[in-house]
């Protein structure tokens, strides 16, 4: 196959954005191919996770990752198709997950350590379930909750952004092992479907309900884990309502990326004090070499149908700036991913 | 010995404070004793422990520790003597330490829970000494420390309050783990204090020098326990300094206990994310059953004079309201107590 007559568009980093990312932000390049060498591949890429963390990575400064550069393709992990391989790893027609970026086509070594690219069988599973329960979300999720959580039995565990995709999954192995769940969404669909689809106990909607009133309904015996997705007022609205060595896991802070003073600390953090309690980060590639582990127990909930997951497709390379804004409106319902090309 | 002869005089709380307490927040009576019945014992108040927490105990609402109550005479640990008994537990002599209050002379039963009296020996330690290390804000450092920040030697420990009851401990007590220990206090003549006596490594003088300067020379390969007394800016800054899996030890946020508005939370704390570190409380009441381990090391350190601790002084219950604010001025120089009568 003779690449070189495929045009890629890309979309690449203009400008460090000043809160919320604007069009400008971005600037849109469309090359050709290039010729593979030996060991290396083309992926043509079908779906993109859009992610909360890609704020961060727009922002310049020390994170657990390196930022984008200006003028560099943005960041995105996504699933493509193997269109021309000179690799033994993988062969054309070959349906691959890793860190494609925010452009039509992938071209590069098949081994690439940054790109990290893996086999998924679409047989298994619809391709966007990988970016989502049996992705990066779903692994944060798992051994977020698991790991640093330590959630017991009979436990009361409390999670915000709780249709997204961490949310989805927080809540559904927090249930599986046994414990009262309670999710934090906005608006009323958000909470009707976390509860009647996936089977929450209760859900708050933060936009039309008091927090605190529905947290001491839902949760007459305290909080005892509280998963963190968002920061702002609903995490310093939840540590008034935690337990005794309650455990609170940090793995985002949605509400406070676009901010353009700083960001809000939790002021009620003494709560922490007062309870013994802990607040703890949680960065998802530390549990790399157990993905198997979590991905097996979910899929095999999955197939016995007590485990769903949602997504929210969105068609289109070009739509990009505009869709990834929806994560910071609340606008999506499930996980967001972007769709490049059909299957 | 006839008591009922003897004025009791007795600090009460008259209004929560708001902001810093006026001295129109107490109210001082005065009142005979009782006779004592059965099981009783009076106690002459000799030393009285000031410490930050009292603050807290000041305001309304749920706590580690239920409020002091308007009208109550105000909670204090101290040291007194025994002066008359009618129990087995207690001879008159006795140096004792507990719960006494903000007054000349406690009365009640020896095995009073609240109270919760035991005997001190003179012969081993001066009595100011048991308000100090060997008493409440010790075993907070020492157990606050050990099993809450996990130090393993080599690594870097940062105390705020370094020339603090709690924070002369911590430093030492991190020494003796094989720690690099670097205080944070308020002037030259405290840095030089922890460093020259104390032994610590290093300490910044917050007040004059710039913290994060000061954090990135003297903690070169970043900062892996934080031990925070004060909160506020000092927390914040010490947050952009931490390693992967640092811990952060809440013991108390002295610089927000007087504000008028919201407590300033840790606008940094996504650092805990970044750096998968933990912040966790710590309540020295939880280690009471271990308290005897902890004053074991550090009486025999104190005993190979590998360990020191200072107290500051004043005399006379009637300074009680505006010596009580030292602590929040910085204006303390080590451990604050306040004697009330002659040994």
């Amino acid at each position: 196959m003779n690449v070189t007559a495929i045009q890629n568009q890309q979309y690449r980093l203009a400008a460090r954005p000043f809160g919320m990312p604007k069009p400008s932000d971005w600037q849109v390049t469309v090359e050709a191919l290039r010729d593979i060498t030996d060991g290396e591949i083309v992926v043509q890429t079908l779906y993109l996770s859009l992610d909360p963390a890609m704020r961060g990575w727009m922002n310049e400064g020390k994170s657990y990752i390196r930022p984008v550069a200006i003028g560099e393709v943005m960041r995105a992990g996504g699933i493509g198709r193997v269109i021309a391989s000179k690799s033994p790893k993988f062969a054309v027609g070959d349906s691959v997950c890793g860190g494609i970026g925010v452009q039509s086509y992938w071209v590069g070594a098949a081994d690439d350590k940054t790109s990290g690219f893996y086999k998924v069988d679409s047989t298994l599973a619809p391709l966007p379930k990988y970016l989502n329960a049996l992705g990066m979300p779903g692994m944060t999720g798992y051994f977020g909750l698991l790991e640093v959580g330590q959630p017991k039995a009979g436990e009361t565990v409390v999670v915000s952004g709780a249709s997204g995709a961490v949310g989805q999954t927080v809540g559904q192995v927090a249930k599986h092992k046994g414990c009262r769940v309670v999710g934090i969404a906005g608006g009323r669909e958000k909470c009707d479907f976390v509860v009647n689809e996936l089977g929450f106990d209760a859900c708050i909607d933060y936009k039309n309900d008091a927090l605190k009133d529905g947290l001491k309904q839902h949760c007459p015996n305290g909080v005892d884990v509280y998963f963190d997705n968002v920061g702002g007022e609903i995490l310093d609205t939840v540590l008034t309502q935690i337990n005794l060595k309650a455990r609170i896991i940090i793995c985002g802070a949605i509400s406070q990326y676009n901010n353009t003073s700083t960001v809000k600390g939790p002021a009620n953090y003494l709560a922490l004090l007062v309870n013994r309690a802990r607040m703890e980060g949680i960065v998802v590639f530390d549990y790399a070499d157990r993905y198997q582990v979590g991905m097996k127990e979910m899929a095999k909930w999955m197939k016995e149908g007590s485990f769903k997951t949602r997504e929210d497709i969105v068609f289109g390379l070009e739509k990009f700036p505009e869709t990834l804004l929806m994560l910071f409106e609340g606008k999506n319902f499930g996980k967001l991913v972007l769709q490049v090309a059909q299957e």
